[in-house]
């Protein structure tokens, strides 16, 4: 009787992770030549039944950390048992390893393990870590290139994966759940005063996001309607010193006026209704930034 | 028997105007981010047997006019029962309306009410107009975030409508058969002349795309190969005066060649064959341009 | 016997080339507007069971040689049956004839025949050619538009076809073996120097891609660790002259140290860790620039 629930166990857990045919692309490739193309075509030759889509390929080249923060950003709003593949890959052919990464919310990540990994495996948790080996898990024929791991390795384990030809146990040796992390400054409630760090620009429309979230902002007692004080740093060097005002959205406000507002994410962000905060402060991204705010 | 006759036309016109399973993405949200991505999860974790198509999502930010003219430019080339998302969205969590059309030719349309729905009521008819219930419409636990519609809202409802798991009665209460509608100049033919717009750019090669249909061109009694008198003024001012030859096609005169033609919509507009009408006689678009011709 | 051994002959290789319901989209039409969703609509109103990709469709405007390197880039690793479209069509209503090309590869190609078939000819090998014939393949009620034939004749006919609504026969009148080619200098070992041209750049990363393939630079007899000189002209005048590192890849040497490799496709190609080659020193692509290395 206890094997029963057990087995009822494993199959209810293994059915919660399984892999669900779907195969999500990004990488810092662009969309002007034929590299997705032929990563695509090499996921269809694995199975025609696999369902592709693209998270973005505009990564800027070599910013590891701009992936990170896209798989994060939009790895939750997926089916479990879904294979994200990411490909920003500077140290490509050398022996950097190359990985599956198994969340706790049941997706599946398939990059080189170079820092692509660091905010996936904080936020959405790790269940399991394998290196691929790429003796196995390498298209045929291909050893000859060494600069294209994302058409030879990375797409071709992830379609054998998501098509369920191989399971993550053949994906080779499991490794302990650990991922190579970048440093970043988090989220930090003192005297009144919430400091945090600009991971990332809301790029199309200028708005400066920050990585603060609710609970550490509300230390504050900040109410809707609010001016905010924000002051931010470049290396140390002041950038920026203002007040916003605390608001729901943007159209809470005329045309013209700061905002501080929480984005989808739920994270603390600046913008301006209809204009980019960015541009006209010259605030940008990156671990060298810092914001203060207070009320 | 007449309930009978009844029940099978309702039948016959429900069927012609069922959802089929497609749907398709329209924002200004530009594909450098996770902001596309993020929606099409949501969309799969509604039903992963929807198909997801984009049209495109390089808008420019807040125009609402383009995402009107980008619509009426696609929408009549797509199966019946097409579900299309429209966020361009300047006035996010404000109280404009949300709310899903459909037309006469059988396409849905699901869009903030603020003019993007200009071109496709006025050409493709309006069927039915209703409000989003966005109680029982929203992505579940998404009531924190005011910022991004698109995900919560839009494509939520936008696939659970796609999918047949709602009806269109269930998207909430029925308006009346209109929509917000932007103003613009239609084309006019008097005294010789024919007077109209330039709702949009060819971006891609340059060329000048009015709004003069054939039936108003028509009236002018040109012939190909006559010479056409362009006169083209922004905000009163004159921008361009000359005369273009009209052709069926780029082809039909040498490069570097001044043409008017009809464009693949059947408007009548204006190239270089090889080279960029707008960018050598810095003529652009928008409701501020007038352009008359004349033999 | 001997016709049963004949039917199954025919019946392996008929299905080795028969399509498979998938349908790639190539173009220089750019992203920004309505005519990939255009093309689209029109496959999908031919048959909704189709599947639909992207090749690229950031072709550079009119550029007709980089059409054709995407597609021999890109089409091998693609499943045989594979149709692909691909409208770059200065040409476009003019009498330039329109084709499908079976490769013996087992791929399709629908495009005007105006050079874009030159590199997947030679590669892939021709099969068997066909005029389409433009009376009974194009889109219903489309003849008064004269500019778009990629989607009243290209998308309408690649998708009858890799619907199988239509066999390869019915496309219209076959052809010789021929498309017509355009000219490039095929790489040449002499005198211990091998000489060829820069077809293409690895845009993205700033890579200078040469159409030196393994065979031929093999003849400098040239090892990993080599200095290799380099000598690069654009119509015949000097633009870089040097020496780089003969590598497997990026890694292995130090960050803005200038090396040679061989990319993707195997090609011999110069880059410089961590940046652009083609930006530091001015180096294009084009028929007009020559390349000659040595040892």
């Amino acid at each position: 009787m206890k094997n029963l629930i057990r087995l009822w166990f494993f199959l209810i857990c293994s059915q919660a992770i399984a892999q669900n045919n779907m195969l999500v692309f990004q990488s810092d490739f662009g969309l002007k030549d034929g590299a997705v193309a032929a990563m695509k075509g090499v996921a269809l030759n694995v199975s025609p039944d696999l369902k592709l889509y693209d998270l973005t390929h505009e990564i800027p080249a070599y910013n590891i950390w701009e992936g990170a923060y896209r798989l994060v950003q939009t790895a939750p709003y997926w089916p479990k048992g879904t294979v994200f593949v990411s490909v920003v890959d500077p140290g490509v052919g050398t022996n950097r390893t190359s990985v599956v990464l198994l969340t706790q919310s049941g997706h599946y990540f398939v990059t080189p393990d170079n820092g692509t990994l660091t905010l996936v495996a904080e936020q959405l948790g790790i269940q399991e870590v394998r290196e691929i080996d790429e003796v196995t898990n390498r298209r045929k024929n291909s050893g000859a290139s060494y600069t294209f791991h994302g058409r030879d390795v990375y797409a071709y384990t992830a379609a054998r994966l998501a098509s369920k030809l191989i399971t993550m146990d053949q994906v080779g040796p499991k490794l302990t759940n650990k991922v190579i992390s970048l440093h970043y400054q988090k989220p930090l409630y003192t005297d009144g005063k919430v400091t945090g760090t600009i991971p990332i620009l809301d790029i199309q429309y200028g708005n400066v996001w920050t990585n603060i979230d609710q609970p550490t902002f509300n230390h504050l007692g900040a109410k809707l309607g609010d001016p905010i004080r924000v002051i931010i740093t470049n290396n140390s060097k002041k950038v920026y010193e203002g007040t916003v005002t605390y608001v729901n959205t943007f159209g809470d406000v005329k045309e013209g006026v700061n905002v501080g507002y929480f984005n989808s994410l739920l994270h603390f962000s600046l913008g301006i209704n209809m204009a980019s905060f960015s541009e006209k402060y010259k605030v940008y991204s990156g671990n060298e930034w810092r914001i203060v705010i207070s009320k």
